[in-house]
């Protein structure tokens, strides 16, 4: 048998994984990610093989996985939050179609928004984008057409990537475009490392949100014109008239 | 202790839910949710009681949850999917409000798109947006709207709620909009029953999807520019760049 599963592991440790991914790397020979994924599961996986790969080498990692499997190694690629958002599920495919003796199952996880959604309260409720604000592979006009279509016809929005090293103002940029069409009083909210040690929250205007610093482990939640505070938590009501 | 835990049980069965809800409802002495929902877990939690009420009556589900906390039992509450996406949690929060003695803990789940995304392929990946296409609580202007601007901002567009009794036209008058920025062959997908019995997709075009028939148990998918169909499967490349 030539097998991948490819498995979001959720966004912390052990815990926030589903009941199938778990079963998943119990049945696999190997499992290859990330270092910091692999760190964050190794425990539960003791008998296991663990290949490290950096993150920057995408495409030799689904490589690796490919030609393992085809050895008949029971492969598991495992990515942090959902394999298929910003991860490596579609680069996979891309890969396997070298490989097509090599069966391919996704594992769905919790993504970062709906576990940072958890953590914050209930911002996501309605309508929401996810939009990532890295240009590595996206042009900057794009990114700015989605914050701006997104911002006008009022939707919830969830930023991924929101900050790094070369990208520190991208987060006020982000904001700046936002403002245009949502209030600056529109109720935020930021997450940093979603079930992971460090987790915490807080809950803040779009005006204060634009001049807040945020590093990579961060995920942003900007609200609709409903969203608002309640006990310090961030909740978007589930529509626009009366439950 | 006064505690409710809001659970998303993920798109299906017990093993598509994490870890963590699966001892949230372990740690629970009353198990509280629409019947559908309550079948699908009933069996692995034989000792715990379960309280199961119609669909529509979700302001009395809350209260009841309240009343029953209040009383000094540890309560699940459980949503398919992720209870902060077209689910619960915000409610919960609202409701909460007149009972400040109860705690609440929600528990992220995998929400119908990225449960259904795995089983269609990979066609997340990118920027994308969720909408409903239910107009109860929504005036039908502020959806319309949303599939506009997110149609011209290409995004990849996850539609939940795409059909009922009353609206089985809605998901040909939102192709009609989405058309009016995407091209007729945009590759799109439907995913019927995800993680239940009866599971199954199809991919296809969007002017196929336009004359296609779907209900209620169906998520529906609708690529961005660079979405292309391989081995069958929906994919999204991560960017508008070569990898
Ligand atoms: C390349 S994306 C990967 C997303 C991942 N596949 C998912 O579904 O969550 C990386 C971004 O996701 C968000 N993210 C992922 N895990 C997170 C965590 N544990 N805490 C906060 N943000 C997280 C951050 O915005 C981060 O910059
Ligand atoms: C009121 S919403 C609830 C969403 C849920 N809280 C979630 O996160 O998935 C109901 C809609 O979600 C989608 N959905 C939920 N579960 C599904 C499943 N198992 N298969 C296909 N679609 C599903 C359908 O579009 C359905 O009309």
């Amino acid at each position: 048998m030539n097998k991948i599963y490819v498995v979001g592991i959720g966004p912390g440790a052990y815990e926030k994984m589903t009941v199938e991914a778990a079963e998943a790397l119990k049945k696999s020979d190997m499992i290859i990610g990330y270092t910091v994924y692999v760190d964050l599961v190794k425990d539960h996986f003791p008998d296991k093989s663990f290949l490290t790969t950096p993150m920057t080498k995408e495409v030799d990692r689904c490589v690796l996985a490919f030609e393992e499997a085809k050895k008949g190694h029971v492969v598991s690629m495992i990515c942090s939050g959902d394999a298929g958002v910003y991860g490596m599920a579609g680069l996979m495919y891309e890969v396997g179609e070298q490989y097509p003796e090599v069966e391919l199952t996704i594992i769905p996880g919790v993504t970062a928004a709906t576990g940072g959604a958890a953590v914050l309260g209930a911002p996501l409720i309605h309508d929401f984008c996810l939009i990532s604000l890295s240009d590595l592979l996206t042009p900057w006009e794009k990114i700015e057409k989605r914050l701006l279509n997104a911002a006008e016809a009022d939707f919830v929005i969830c930023l991924y990537n929101p900050s790094s090293r070369k990208r520190h103002d991208y987060l006020a940029k982000a904001c700046d475009l936002v403002l245009r069409y949502k209030s600056e009083d529109t109720v935020c909210g930021i997450v940093e490392n979603i079930g992971r040690d460090g987790e915490g929250y807080r809950v803040m205007s779009l005006r204060k949100l634009r001049d807040t610093e945020v590093d990579m482990f961060t995920t942003v939640f900007i609200g609709n014109a409903q969203t608002k505070e309640i006990a310090g938590k961030m909740v978007t009501p589930r529509g626009y008239r009366d439950v």
